[in-house]
C-alpha cells in the first residue's frame, strides 16, 4: 500500500541535476570550468513564464525544500513547513525551484567532487565560493530552465543575502525579495563564533589539511564541535531554558563527564546526527561565504548607496529573540531600501524561538508571509 | 638597578603555600584526604583582625591577584586594577587574601598533582569540586590565617558565587557580600556553551581521557578552541565590533583559511596564549562547578528560601552589556536578597565591555565600588 502524504505536502520528489560546462568566473578570481547544479521544483511554471519562484538555502540547507524523497522517508525537506499546496509558497500559484549550492555537499558540484582535472576530489582545492557566486550560478539555472524573472526570491539567514544580492546583481530578473531573519554583513561577533567552528575542524587531526576524503579518517569531532557551537546561536536564551532548563537527564548530577543537563543531551545529538551527513569543507567555504558578504563594501560601506540599481519590492522579517542576526540588523537593510524609495514591507515578530524561527510556523510570520505571498501571486 | 613599581602597587608578592592533611569531604560524597592551598596576602592583618578581604577567582583565574611575583614580570596579577595602596580594595586598610582554588592548576592541589595513593597525577581521578567545596576550603585557610571572619568576600562570575555562597555557609564569618557580574545558577545556554567547551577538550585525541600528563601529547587543541569560545562570551557584540568591526588584517580577502579579520587574529592569539598556561582537566572541573552552582536546588529553587539564614550586607553589580550574565540574573539575587530584609546595594553599571568589565577600570563601576570598600573599611 502506497503512503498517504498529507493534502498540503508536494509529495514525492525527484531531484534533478544539471551540467553546466562553460566556465563560471568566482569573484576570488578562479573559474569553475565545469559544474553541477542539483536542484527540485515543486507546482507548474505558467505559460507566461511569470510565476517562478527561487528558494535560497542556509548554511547547512540543500536543494530539498518539501516533500519526500521516497515513500519511507520520516522527515520532509526542509521549508515544508512553507512550500506546498495551500502553504505560504503556494505551490498551486508557484512554480518553486530549490537547488543546492556550489560547494555544497548534497549533490551539486562541491569539495567532495571529483576534481576533472586531477581524478580526485578537490578537497581544499575548491575555490572558496562567495554569496555573489551563488547568485552567478543560479542565474545559469534560471537561464537553464526559461525563467527569465522571477517572481521572487526567497530565504532566511544566509539565503536572505543571497536573495539581497540578486536584487543588485540581476535587478531586472527579480520581481520580489524576501529577506527573513538575515543582515547586511556579519559583526565582529559573527565571524569570530564561525571562526571558532572552524578552527575546530581545521585543527581536528582528521582532517588532513582538507584531504581526509582520501583517508579512512574524517573530522568528524571538528564537525560536532562546530555544529554544536552553531546551534547555540540558533536558539535564544529564553526558547533553551523553555526546552531544558536546568533539567537533569537521570534526575541527579553525577559529578561526572557524562551527559548530565537535558541541553548536553540534545547537543550532543544534534551534533552526531549532522555530523554524520555533513561535510566539513563544504561546512568550512560556507561559514567563510557568510564573512564575506557584504555588499556595501563595494561602495565604501554605503548600503544605500550599493543599492542604487534595486528594482524589486522586498519583504523583510526578523525574530525578536534572534541574537545571531538581530532584528537592528535587518532594520538596517530596510532603511537603506527606503533611501532608496523601494517598495518595502517590514516584520519585526514577536518570538521567543531564537534564529531559527525562520523555519517554523509561527502565525505572525505565516501571516505576514502568506499575505505578502498573496500579493506577489497575484500579479503572476 | 632594581625595578621601580607604581606606587599604587602591592608590588614585589611571594605566593605561599599551606598544607592541609585533615580530609576534606566534597560535595560529590569522595574526600580530599590531603590538599595544598597557594595563596597571596596584601595588606596587614589590624591587631582586632577585622579588616581581613578574601577575594575569590573566577573561571581562569588563580591566587595571583595583585603585583608582581618577580621584578621583570611585565604583566601584574589579574585584578591589579582593583588591588593595592590606595585603590579599591585598598591595601593599607585591608589585608587581602586571595588563593588558588583547589582542582586549580597554580599551585593548589588539582588534577596535575600527584596522587599520594597512585604515584601518578590525579588527572581524571581528580573529583569534580563544587563552589560549595571551595567556601569550605577556604574556610579551612581562613582558620589556618587566624581569621575567624572576613571584612568582606569579594568576587566577579564565577568568584560571585563563592561570595554567595560564603553568606549561606558561613552565615558568621563574613559581614560583606560583594558580587560583581555575577548568576544564581547558570541558564542552559550558560550550560550549551560549557559543554562545547568540555567536548572540545574531551574529544582531542590528545586528552588520552585525562591522562595526558603521562604521554608527550596534550589536549591543546581542545583547549584552544574552548577558550576561543569562551572569551566570544566574555565580550560584548558592541565591543568586539568597535575592537574589530570586519577590519582585515591584510586589508584584502584572501580567499583562504588564514587569518583574515583581525578579530580571527585576535582569538588565536588569546587561545594559544591560554593554552600555553593552563591546564585542560582544570577547565572542565570550572565548568563543572559553574554548571552545578545553584544554591536555590536544596530549597526546591526557592532563592529567598536559600538566603534565609544569610546576615552579610551585598553589594552586587551588574553591566548592562553583559550577555553571559546579564543584568537581570543580578536582579533575581538582589530580589531574594530584599525578601530577606538584607542590606542591598545594587549597581548596573553602564558599559558595553560584556562580562569581562569586571576587571576593567570604569568610573562608575569604580565609584560604586570604592563608597562601598569605604563603608567596609570604615567598620573595620
Amino acid at each position: 500500500m502506497s503512503r498517504q502524504f498529507p493534502s498540503d505536502s508536494v509529495g514525492l520528489v525527484h531531484p534533478r541535476t544539471v551540467h553546466f560546462d562553460h566556465p563560471l568566473q568566482l569573484s576570488s578570481g578562479e573559474t569553475l570550468t565545469t559544474y553541477d547544479i542539483v536542484y527540485e521544483t515543486y507546482g507548474e511554471l505558467n505559460p507566461a513564464r511569470s510565476n517562478a519562484v527561487l528558494i535560497c538555502h542556509a548554511l547547512s540547507g540543500n536543494h530539498h525544500a518539501a516533500g519526500y524523497h521516497d515513500p519511507d522517508e520520516k522527515k520532509p525537506g526542509w521549508w515544508d513547513n512553507m512550500v506546498g499546496p495551500g502553504k505560504v509558497i503556494d505551490t498551486d500559484r508557484f512554480h518553486v525551484v530549490s537547488c543546492n549550492n556550489i560547494g555544497g555537499c548534497h549533490g551539486s558540484t562541491g569539495p567532495a567532487t571529483v576534481n576533472p582535472d586531477t581524478g580526485i576530489p578537490y578537497g581544499p582545492d575548491f575555490p572558496i565560493v562567495t554569496v555573489q557566486d551563488w547568485v552567478a550560478s543560479q542565474a545559469q539555472l534560471a537561464d537553464f530552465l526559461g525563467i527569465e524573472q522571477w517572481a521572487a526570491v526567497v530565504g532566511g539567514s544566509l539565503g536572505g543575502m543571497q536573495a539581497m544580492q540578486w536584487a543588485i546583481d540581476f535587478p531586472d530578473r527579480i520581481r520580489n525579495a524576501v529577506l527573513i531573519a538575515a543582515a547586511p554583513k556579519l559583526t565582529a561577533q559573527n565571524i569570530a563564533f564561525n571562526e571558532v567552528a572552524r578552527q575546530a575542524i581545521c585543527s581536528d587531526p582528521g582532517f588532513h589539511e582538507g584531504r581526509y576524503y582520501e583517508t579512512q579518517s574524517e573530522p568528524w569531532r571538528g564537525l560536532r564541535l562546530a555544529r554544536m557551537l552553531g546551534h547555540i546561536t540558533y536558539l535564544s536564551d529564553d526558547l533553551m531554558s523553555e526546552k531544558f532548563g536546568r533539567d537533569l537527564r537521570e534526575g541527579k548530577i553525577n559529578f561526572d563527564y557524562g551527559v548530565e543537563f537535558q541541553v548536553e543531551s540534545y547537543l550532543r545529538y544534534q551534533a552526531d546526527s549532522f555530523a554524520g551527513s555533513f561535510d566539513a569543507n563544504t561546512y568550512l567555504l560556507m561559514t567563510k561565504a557568510l564573512d564575506y558578504f557584504d555588499p556595501a563594501a563595494a561602495t565604501g560601506g554605503d548600503l544605500s548607496a550599493a543599492l542604487k540599481d534595486v528594482k524589486a519590492d522586498f519583504l523583510v522579517i526578523s525574530f525578536t529573540s534572534d541574537w545571531r542576526f538581530a532584528p537592528y540588523r535587518s532594520r538596517e537593510i530596510v532603511r537603506a531600501l527606503h533611501d532608496n524609495d523601494l517598495n518595502v514591507s517590514y516584520a519585526e515578530v514577536e518570538s521567543h524561538q531564537g534564529h531559527d524561527a525562520f523555519l517554523l510556523k509561527i502565525p505572525q510570520y505565516l501571516d505576514v508571509f502568506t499575505a505578502y505571498m498573496d500579493r506577489v501571486a497575484a500579479s503572476c
